[in-house]
């Protein structure tokens, strides 16, 4: 299937269309030492973005350009989500003054349904995994018409989410490598069509839910298996096709972690930083903890903490602040 | 008692000495929306600082002074603290290569004691409060002559505090007000000298532990009752003299909320943020959400987020993503 390619000009589009919706989210130093890594490396905290994941600014572009365009029907927004982008969708509708539904699998966390919910969306609980919950969105909003907010598989959700990149080229005065964290591809095409080859960019999964690894391995979006204790963010069956023309030009590489590198890097996260990330958020620096990814001596390197909805007991443990070395 | 006073001088010292060793915490923007108030204010996240509060920069800037000084004795570093401060100094000791005993009161919680411990210091636990530990620390330190790191009462120390209202300068492009929680007096005398007469700077304190209200009352430090959610952080007895000379001349006002306040400047922190912010760091906002300081119109005012040390399960909680209104 063939896409037209999102580019930075779409980026540049999103980044004006939405403007002031989404909060400009700090960067802050992580020193190697603290982090346990080799390098010096700057992270990017869009988990403090609006409802604690960068998916308001894919959502907010994706319903400004639908209402624009007058495609906003009154039965509102649907979207299927893990949760991130069921939020983000939650959230858009009440600042916007729009109803919203949002399809979440059981497996996704409490934590997540209840903070949709108390959004003021109307929440369906579907038995499986993400694609299981667009499947039931998909059917749903045939009947009611309301407008798709897909988590990924849309040119202007991509966009959205590449406006972090572009603040980001704002923030840091030059910088090698940006790691992010890949599920359905959506977060990292919209940084990668920012980019373009002016940096490189790596994509971060864990093993457990690997479709841009295993799409670059093929040539193509295959679906793969799903688990693990990111599912909930990063666990999309299959590489979006939006996302992989983007993805194939302009991504440099696709690295793998596993649970326990997740949980090691949200761990240190919270002991070096007080920041509560949930496991999608710190994969992106997992890949620097555990060596899946191995800077250059000199390279400058970028890394998202991308997204914060978990319960905090599953991150800060008491007698936290030892300085871990990776 | 008359004492030197501290000025932009010492703070410009104190940057150039303490460098890089303290991070640059971010600043972000909070919507009178998001946050329940009447105006936009910019928060300066120094809660993400080393140790979890500002407590490192006067720490470093104590200790470096007098090592350049060669005042720091085999027995290396002794201090009192409700446990912050005293993070602050094992993480200096670790750093520098020096070894530290910690005083801290019995009233303070155990996350803070711990964490004191994994950081390598020596942790001794006297029964009562701060006031308690400071006496204990005093009379161990006559004995083994360590370097007594004072948490606010040395000149080194309140320079030192006032590089966070240096870095801000750098940040924010002209504001007004600056909302600063006090304790001892330390931190809010270190943004004072920084400011001066530039700009506003208005101390807020909790009503069960308010010693710079009662010295702008009485016009000099008086002893208070301390108690309340936030006393491990703010609860000194008697404001510091080398405070006073600054608070005297450069702060403005000086508010108080109740602890319920403060609860809910947490909580809003959480929802709106995702940031663990104890009692102490989130005292500043709780002025604003609770009108205790009420801005005027076109007032550009920043919040010091000044401290993480807590139990996330005291902050977080489930369901918590509705927009509050103060």
């Amino acid at each position: 299937m063939s896409q037209p390619l999102v580019l930075a000009d779409d980026v540049d589009a999103a980044a004006r269309r939405i403007g002031s919706r989404v909060r400009r989210t700090p960067v802050i130093s992580g020193r190697a030492a603290d982090l346990g890594l080799p390098v010096d490396v700057v992270l990017k905290l869009e988990l403090l973005q609006h409802t604690g994941s960068f998916k308001a600014r894919g959502a907010f572009n994706r319903v400004l350009a639908a209402l624009d365009a007058g495609e906003v029907p009154v039965s509102g927004l649907i979207a299927a989500s893990g949760g991130n982008h069921g939020m983000a969708v939650a959230h858009v509708a009440r600042e916007l003054g729009l109803s919203a539904e949002v399809f979440v699998p059981s497996t996704s966390p409490a934590t997540k349904r209840e903070r949709i919910a108390a959004l003021g969306a109307d929440v369906f609980v579907i038995d499986g995994l993400y694609d299981d919950a667009q499947v039931a969105a998909d059917e749903r909003g045939a009947v009611t018409g309301a407008l798709a907010v897909h988590p990924y598989e849309h040119r202007a959700v991509v966009a959205g989410q590449g406006t972090v990149a572009r603040e980001l080229e704002e923030q840091v005065d030059g910088y090698d490598t940006l790691l992010v964290a890949a599920g359905g591809g959506g977060f990292i095409a919209g940084q990668a069509a920012w980019i373009g080859d002016r940096r490189r960019v790596v994509g971060v999964e864990p093993v457990a839910s690997c479709c841009l690894r295993t799409a670059l391995d093929h040539g193509r979006p295959t679906a793969v298996e799903v688990s693990g204790v990111a599912a909930d963010s990063l666990g999309a069956k299959r590489l979006g096709d939006i996302a992989w023309s983007v993805v194939r030009r302009f991504v440099d590489d696709a690295v793998v972690v596993d649970d326990d590198d997740i949980r090691d890097a949200q761990r240190v996260l919270w002991d070096q930083f007080r920041l509560v990330v949930e496991p999608g958020g710190a994969t992106a620096l997992a890949a620097l903890r555990s060596a899946a990814f191995v800077p250059e001596a000199a390279e400058r390197v970028v890394v998202i903490v991308c997204g914060s909805n978990c319960d905090p007991a599953t991150v800060a443990h008491r007698n936290s602040h030892q300085h871990e070395q990776g």
